[in-house]
């Protein structure tokens, strides 16, 4: 390789430890939120229709399969929120809208008898985004992609671990914007690697083979309080 | 949200620019080349048996499906090349081994009546690295994924797109290290936005939708240069 070749790759990995060993990265366009409206307990959704842009506070909830080498594997039920802003549909039309989403928010909680208490965040890393996409029919099912980043902290394991790669939540049986009291949710993956944060270059100390998700019920401004502020550990 | 968060943030867009607008990440681990035996055209694998670390130079071929907004759908066959680095394994029972990959070159050739001539090359921007998983027996199937971040030209509609979420390859049916002559690697995706590299912070302009893959047989010195030196467009 050419001396230019090898000064270009020293120079971007020395940048790259400014940026943070995580990346810094965005899997996609960044959602503007000046102007968009906070939705909470008691917003009404209307199926097979277009919503206008918001921010949602929703009720969220997993289970998360994890291997761990020499530990084995292990099933793990998730309870937490996300905060997702939605921008504005392109159109009203349910076949023909265009739609952007960013996680800008997420707290999950579980506890395993041999990992310990396990808390999840957003990776403030990495800008968690993803599209919804049109149904082919009025009353057929919409499509929604969000590649995500975010933290694992396993305190019990003194371990805090992050995925490289997105977990790509989808749901191809969207009826209604956002997909509230949908338990349809599922990460496309496979034996995706997460890394330490403590020895990020390192590599995998855990991979997450299977993740089911559920959107459910908008939150209160007190219920997001509370999320936001419980910690583990 | 705090000052300092915001600070930070346009820190790190900042530098972001500096490092590249594609992001300058590495999805795992960087395979070390110094001592890796370049493998070339007679190169014998054996089944079921974990093979010393060396870089190999295989024919590929591959499938993708696109979807170009306002244009449709389309198939398009590709025939090119990839040069693997592979680690030295950590053990030679192929129930136990832990096996790191990089793809640190990559050329695809594919023609579409409709897209013109499309070019396929790695991203110099990204590490494309993977793993080799154990079997469960000694005559069972090792499983392959390597995140790979890749760069479609095509002249004729004059565009350059790139992927920043991974290309998931994976096999999970792998029989020979590496898997020679072995059609059976597919992406593991669901529609992967592909962005514009003159405006990458955009909106995707084309998602690949489906791609499927084979490993085939070694490669002459000669034909990986002859491949190495074509173009497109």
């Amino acid at each position: 390789m050419s001396e230019n070749y090898e000064l270009g790759s020293q120079l971007r990995e020395f940048l790259r430890g400014l940026v943070g060993e995580h990346g810094g990265v965005a899997w996609g366009p960044r959602v503007k939120l000046a102007g968009l409206k906070e939705n909470f307990e008691g917003t009404k959704v209307k199926p097979y229709t277009v919503t206008p842009g918001g921010i949602d506070n929703l009720a969220l909830h997993s289970t998360d399969v994890f291997t761990v080498p020499g530990r084995g594997e292990f099933s793990v039920d998730f309870k937490g929120y996300f905060k997702v802003a939605r921008d504005h549909p392109t159109s009203t039309d349910w076949t023909k809208f265009e739609l952007f989403v960013n996680i800008i928010d997420l707290k999950l909680f579980g506890e395993s008898k041999d990992l310990g208490e396990i808390g999840v965040s957003l990776n403030p890393d990495v800008l968690s985004s993803g599209q919804i996409f049109p149904a082919s029919s009025p009353q057929g099912s919409a499509k929604c992609r969000i590649a995500t980043g975010v933290v694992f902290d396993m305190p019990q394991l003194g371990l805090s671990v992050f995925n490289k790669e997105p977990i790509l939540l989808m749901n191809e049986h969207v009826t209604s914007i956002p997909p509230v009291d949908d338990p349809n949710g599922h990460a496309l993956l496979f034996m995706l690697p997460l890394f330490d944060r403590a020895n990020p270059s390192g590599k995998a100390v855990a991979h997450l083979t299977s993740l089911r998700y559920g959107a459910d019920n908008y939150l209160s401004e007190a219920e997001v309080k509370s999320i936001q502020t419980r910690s583990v550990g």
